[in-house]
């Protein structure tokens, strides 16, 4: 591959750059970014060779596309950008929804350009590509979501791409994609944050890494979690329901004194925690 | 001080020993333990100077006693020990709660034996001595609940034994402990069992790093959290409900596709654990 463009320079964005930069991947990276001064120091750092606010200057020169920008802005950037492409160029994203977007792009982009979904399971709470990782994939699983109509070679590249940054590739349906992560990573998002949201601030001296790493997720970007739970939100809503209705159980055994049966929701709980694989 | 007794030797008790070792804070080590294996492996290992079945044995020589045994064993094993002690030795514990245990020991100890509560807010999920951290409690909190009638100076040589393991301590009402505990360690456990309890065992190699921070905790022994949410029912019940209004407030937001109202939600999360001090 010789150009690689990155729509959004956060820390999704910042880490394809870091990661395709360190592994060879592309021979010139273009980033495209509403914030000039985000372009500037990006360039400045070498994270990018050119840096632009142009989205169809960056598409008309770009062998791969890779949307790292909010969910709720992929489909409309991904439409945007096509028109101007070459064709044989391939556009993949970074999203942590699926379906809503291949739906809304799906039989919408001119003859020869493909877009396949990804979404590498790997990421962080910070923002800002000052905190991107060029070894953000590594030995982590991308889900590539294609359709029936997706162009195999398109499919096929992608897999290349994210393998290339140092990723294994797991291909799925986009419905299918967006129940899972909803469960293992949306869920445990919304409840972080509630869990950060009630405790008063005078009792944070009290708190220790448990509330630490349980919370973590809580310093993510609002507007960021706001747009991906609006994109998966009947998945979301269906993983609430049946999170609640087990903090129903737990709360029944207190209040019943059934401490038998807490210890058999704690041990549900650990058994399914210590299945997890080691990482 | 020249003689440490650590009541049951798992993770903490075999940090306490650690720590007390590496920074000369006892001259001898006696552990107790009901299981030999434990004692001769933790003898071997340098851990324990010495390790024994007998209580009262350990009792008998030691100048300061740390309980660090299930908090429904600790007021039993104290008022065990308490009779073979000699007069001026210093019992205290680590457990998670505090007033049931203050409340149980009080006014029941021979003269010139005293009982003074403390809490590290350090642990792990990890079980028994092999995990042991010599400097789990450095730059740590310890929290110490004597009560109107405690001997001030054995809360005086509670906190300098807390000191001399790299912690800072901080004095507290039991009860008012309890209660703050609930909700910045308790809660947070049976949310992280929960979280982890839904997850059906197939969607596990889907997870990334959230997943795994956010349910932790719930790799932790069920049984020695069930005697912890036991000792302090009232106080995780009032917690869990404040939780599970929260989580209402977020399920609302979501089926009303009050997305504003969402992202406040997320704000007042993510404004809480930003405030976090830096660990």
């Amino acid at each position: 591959m010789s150009t690689l463009a990155i729509i959004g320079v956060g820390l999704m964005g910042g880490s394809v750059a870091l990661a395709a930069r360190r592994r060879g991947v592309a021979g010139r990276i273009i980033g495209v970014d509403q914030q000039p001064a985000v372009l500037a120091c990006a360039c400045r750092t070498g994270l990018l060779d050119e840096g632009t606010a142009d989205l169809a200057a960056a598409a008309e020169q770009a062998d791969v596309l890779v949307f790292c920008t909010p969910v709720n802005l992929i489909p409309i950037q991904v439409l945007a950008a096509a028109p101007a492409c070459r064709p044989g160029t391939l556009l993949t994203d970074v999203g942590s929804t699926k379906a809503g977007i291949v739906q809304a792009i799906q039989d919408r982009l001119p003859s020869g350009i493909a877009f396949v979904g990804s979404h590498p399971l790997a990421g962080s709470e910070r923002q800002g590509h000052e905190h991107a990782d060029g070894r953000l994939f590594e030995n982590r699983l991308v889900l590539v979501t294609p359709t029936e109509r997706t162009d195999p070679s398109a499919v096929e590249r992608t897999v290349l791409f994210w393998q290339a940054l140092g990723a294994a590739v797991r291909l799925m349906d986009a419905e299918e994609h967006d129940r899972a992560v909803a469960l293992t990573s949306h869920l445990p998002h919304l409840v972080s944050s509630a869990l950060a949201g009630i405790v008063p601030r005078e009792l944070l001296p009290l708190t220790a890494g448990g509330f630490r790493d349980t919370t973590r997720l809580a310093g993510a970007a609002p507007a960021l979690w706001r747009s991906i739970f609006q994109a998966n939100l009947p998945a979301v809503l269906s993983a609430l329901a049946r999170f609640e209705q087990q903090i129903r159980c737990f709360r029944l055994a207190l209040e019943e004194m059934d401490m038998a049966g807490l210890e058999t929701l704690l041990e549900q709980g650990k058994q399914i925690r210590d299945a997890l694989p080691r990482g």
